[in-house]
């Protein structure tokens, strides 16, 4: 016997750009990102909308050919397409056929882009999508959600869901660029605008206590739908998040998920409300209840735990939804960890609090205990509902 | 605007054993493999078979089951899948759909493995649904044709043919690691025996000088299928392969290919042929024309020409085949550059020879002088063919 040995590292790096009103002509980014990056090879670009983004923003498609039309360092095809937004894309298969039928119709190569405009649900069928075909085409995001604009549109993963299982087929695979534009926040309804403020309390919650305390300095303008506002704790998780992925493990082959935080009973819960209770508004509820768990393990203080709850309930978020109420060990919401145990592959990891700010890693959860949390959190609410923050 | 910059590195390791008879119960090999790398986690094995493998070596299903029950650090899948052999398996969409489906059934998750035995077809198969699985299973490659063990199975390619077009879906993924049998080689009809050396004879040309002589003075033993000089030949082979690979750009995201050396009309000629010209044939073929034709533009002088063309004699490649002989400006062939052009994205960029060892890339090649070459070649076999090396 014997053996060569093969080793190399791979550098992946792109920008995260926040804007207002993309395709403004006179918006410079996007023309500077291609002129910035020269090439001997004709650049096309094509562009996939989320359905819900069109229909909300009646001129996007014309904008977009305008845009181009004055900047033509790349080649803007002109089919602009639209797919569905939501989860619908993802369950989809035949939607991701026809964008590799694009890929293949129009000449798209692997110097050229298609750049995906809505949800994080949209922004992972696309990006599955132009990971696969040629072995990756270029692919530009620009998240149209709270959620996607900090935790989802900003990482490497993508994904579409496939044999029923969220997922089950996708890549790593770092995008080019994204864009961050405000102004498509505007038309998202109160929940899905609400919903995204969740991932950034949880990276908060675990990595950085000023950022929780500015959160809880801030609800009221949050809830407001203040730009200002949302603009910064957008920029704050994004960065929370992009400096995570840099860390230990981009394409995550170990067992560990911190950013996990609170998701382990979200998963569960998301599935169990038939997807009516938003992802955000689920790990909202996991958060309160992990929260709650910490506290009566003895790893958090009463004080901090209700101050966590406070946030979510100034927020106006509904903690205490029926779904994720435990009332005994049979409560199928507990099923949930070892559906994450299996996610994981590994043991099980769960992160929970020590501190505003600090997360650990404990790899058993005991049922009883869980029940304790369900009924304090509930207790809780029904008590502390709509008092002012200052009450606390 | 503002924007956040990510960057990071990720840094990709696996080992390529050489070895005979792995599943002989006390080869430690793969035993050794497992145990090195001990998990907390459950680990499955599932693997795959080439029908063209599992035909000769119809014990090779019992020897991997008796393997397994001896080295239980990884738990055997018992069910074996065994696919068609060749390119059939990259053109069948519903061979990657049963992939993805045993993953599903068997619960295959990202700690655990896909091991695949066969061909290059059949590897580049088995790596796209293991790539793509829960975003990458592992995947262990078995190779057991000259040019997957010395070439095609070593690297960090995958890929199935979709809407008629070769290699349209796939993903940059390395394995976990290559074994390479050489008991597998000895079922090999002459034809995959002979088709992987010529990639061996490209490598040697363009980078690695002593390793082109070598080659010229083992042209008989190779022929005679001597299994020490081949060993010797996959194993430079692989050598200089993954040195390129860990090279500057090991997922190709720039234009050039200088392994591609004779490939433009190699990729041509398998097309026109229907594919029975093998690839390394058609590489042999390809290795004539584009020498022939650094000699013709004086880059390259005709003694040295003429050791390579004698090498591709001696090892009886038929380097005249009707299919490479370019009559006029209008010859089929001709069409392989614009559509290798298009295939690099940007400018044509061609790998010729100033020496015996080291390539130089041009971008653009004369049709006139193309005709002159493959008019030399056809010449130069009919007046040497079957002659000893020493005569010349
Ligand atoms: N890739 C990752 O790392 C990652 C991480 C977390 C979540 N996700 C995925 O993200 C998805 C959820 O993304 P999401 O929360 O962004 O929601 P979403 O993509 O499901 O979109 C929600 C709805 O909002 C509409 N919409 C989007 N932007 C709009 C706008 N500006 N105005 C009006 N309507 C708009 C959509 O059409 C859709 O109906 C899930 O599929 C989840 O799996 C991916
Ligand atoms: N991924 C990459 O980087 C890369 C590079 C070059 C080529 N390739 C791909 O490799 C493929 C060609 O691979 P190949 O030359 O290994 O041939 P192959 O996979 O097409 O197999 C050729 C035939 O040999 C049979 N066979 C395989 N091993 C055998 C054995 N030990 N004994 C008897 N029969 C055996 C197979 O069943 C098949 O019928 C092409 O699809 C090509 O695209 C991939
Ligand atoms: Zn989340
Ligand atoms: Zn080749």
């Amino acid at each position: 016997m014997s053996y060569l040995e093969q080793s190399f590292s791979v550098k992946f790096e792109y920008k995260i750009y926040f804007t207002s009103s993309l395709f403004d002509t006179g918006n410079p980014i996007l023309a500077n990102f291609f002129k910035e990056k020269p090439s001997e090879a004709l650049r096309k670009i094509f562009f996939v909308l989320d359905k819900g983004v069109a229909d909300a923003h009646p001129n996007l498609v014309t904008s977009i050919r305008a845009y181009f039309a004055q900047h033509s360092d790349v080649q803007l095809i002109n089919d602009i397409m639209i797919v569905p937004g939501g989860e619908a894309s993802k369950n989809d298969t035949a939607l991701f056929d026809q964008l590799v039928e694009a890929v293949n119709v129009y000449g798209i190569d692997r110097h050229s882009y298609i750049a995906a405009i809505g949800g994080g649900a949209v922004l992972d069928l696309v990006g599955y999508a132009a990971a696969v075909s040629h072995r990756g085409i270029k692919h530009i995001r620009i998240p149209t959600t709270v959620l996607s604009q900090n935790d989802s549109g900003i990482g490497v993963k993508n994904g579409i869901n496939y044999k029923g299982k969220k997922n089950f087929l996708g890549t790593f695979a770092p995008p080019s660029a994204v864009l961050n534009d405000d102004q498509f926040l505007l038309t998202l309804n109160d929940r899905d605008w609400r919903s995204g403020i969740s991932e950034a309390v949880k990276v908060a919650l675990i990595k950085d206590p000023e950022f929780f305390y500015w959160i809880e300095a801030n609800t009221a303008q949050l809830v407001a739908r203040d730009m200002d506002t949302m603009n910064y704790l957008i920029k704050r998780c994004a960065q929370l998040h992009l400096n995570h992925i840099a860390g230990d493990d981009p394409f995550e082959t170990g067992s560990a998920r911190p950013l996990d935080f609170g998701h382990w009973s979200a998963h569960k819960l998301e599935q169990l409300s038939n997807f009516s209770v938003l992802h955000g508004e689920a790990v909202a509820m996991g958060i309160a209840l992990d929260s709650t768990y910490s506290f009566l393990t003895g790893m958090l203080t009463e004080e901090k735990l209700q101050r966590i709850l406070n946030v979510m309930l100034h927020l106006s978020f509904d903690i205490s939804n029926p779904f994720i109420q435990i009332n005994d060990t049979e409560s199928p919401i507990l099923r949930g960890l070892a559906e994450f145990q299996e996610h994981l592959g590994g043991k099980l990891t769960i992160t929970l609090l020590t501190d505003l700010g600090t997360g650990k890693e404990v790899h058993q959860m005991d049922h009883k205990l869980l029940i304790e949390a369900s009924n304090y959190v509930l207790n809780f609410t029904s008590t502390h509902a709509g008092l002012p923050l200052s009450d606390h």
